[in-house]
């Protein structure tokens, strides 16, 4: 049986890939593993079913025989672990390739949503325009510091993994705002994912439930 | 050889245990771990020295033989899953309290830190006052649907996890909001971790830090 993920039934990015199921799609595809989507509205997603599946009411979800789990990060961990080609042999490797997995998400996605949250949610306010520099300013301190730390090197720490992943899945969501164009190593290290073949599998795949939706 | 963590040299919460090296005291408490601490300041952290263990040159680190990592979530794990104590023996019960550990982290944190911002470095700007209620109503949803979900149950699933220490670590930030108030099962929760044996003598190690700070 293949396990089966949940995304959106109209997702809010119309395609572009920056839902969160596409670090999942993106994980399964690196490793090989076929995987079932469900697609869910965003009434349902709050509704009882799907809240006995992720207490916050968001996408993705996996299922896998009798292990439910939510959380983009937990998901592509133990895809990560159950199956080879994500996270290194070696324990100290894999160790600092978690810690990536938990950067990306903890340390570098946090101001990224926040500007999210500026310029979709806190759109109409009156502070909008004044705060936006502050916020933006708040990423490239994260930008800066990811910069330096990658170099000139093509991943974040050895081979790519799923760390690198969840990184770029992260900045990503910085597309249109220009903020990763200041950070021509960091432009070309999304280019470079962007660029592998599973990657391109799981954009292909989660393009053709908005081409869909679209046309239904 | 115990491992090293690196802390506050002068802790920004005046030694309430909010720094980001609690959770990682904790977690060694809990299995029972013994280890060194590298106090840092605020100028040592933008350091190169600093910056090769953490590239985002905050704390806490943690070095143990030739592996360093970053980020309390990579670190706590790392622990959790080299020690008994942190998380199930059972596969998938495991996988649910890593999901715990991201969920913490990823959608309960992030608001939470925003709130932060917004009492802090936000403070003095014009918008400050009209803000806040927006930042706190997205703390209440997560709260909401982690108190739902919580229910009358002891941990959030089973046995206390590194999940639970997690995410009663990032509830703690809101102390003095009066917004856990608004969910008692939720203060219970964090009551009833802070009971633990383990969390008081990581709490008393930390505090020990910021008395010896003061009177120096």
């Amino acid at each position: 049986m293949s396990p089966t993920i949940t995304a959106f039934k109209s997702s809010p990015d119309r395609g572009r890939g920056l839902a969160r199921d596409m670090r999942v799609r993106w994980a399964l595809e690196e490793v090989g593993q076929p995987y079932d989507v469900r697609l869910v509205s965003f009434t349902e997603m709050k509704e009882p079913a799907h809240l006995a599946l992720h207490p916050f009411g968001q996408i993705p979800t996996y299922e896998d025989g009798d292990l439910a789990l939510f959380e983009s990060g937990a998901i592509v961990f133990q895809i990560a672990e159950r199956h080879a080609g994500l996270l290194p042999d070696d324990a100290n490797a894999r160790a600092r390739a978690v810690t990536w997995m938990f950067a990306a998400l903890s340390t570098v996605e946090p101001p990224i949503m926040d500007l999210q949250i500026a310029k979709l949610v806190e759109r109409d306010k009156t502070w909008s325009e004044q705060r936006l520099p502050l916020v933006e300013d708040r990423i490239r301190a994260r930008l800066g510091e990811l910069s330096n730390r990658l170099g000139d090197a093509d991943w974040l720490d050895g081979a790519f993994s799923a760390g690198d992943l969840m990184m770029v899945s992260v900045l990503q969501r910085l597309g249109g705002s220009g903020l990763v164009d200041e950070y021509p190593n960091l432009s070309a290290y999304i280019a470079r994912a962007e660029a592998r073949p599973a990657y391109k599998r799981a954009f292909d795949a989660q393009y053709a439930v908005f081409l869909a939706a679209s046309s239904g």
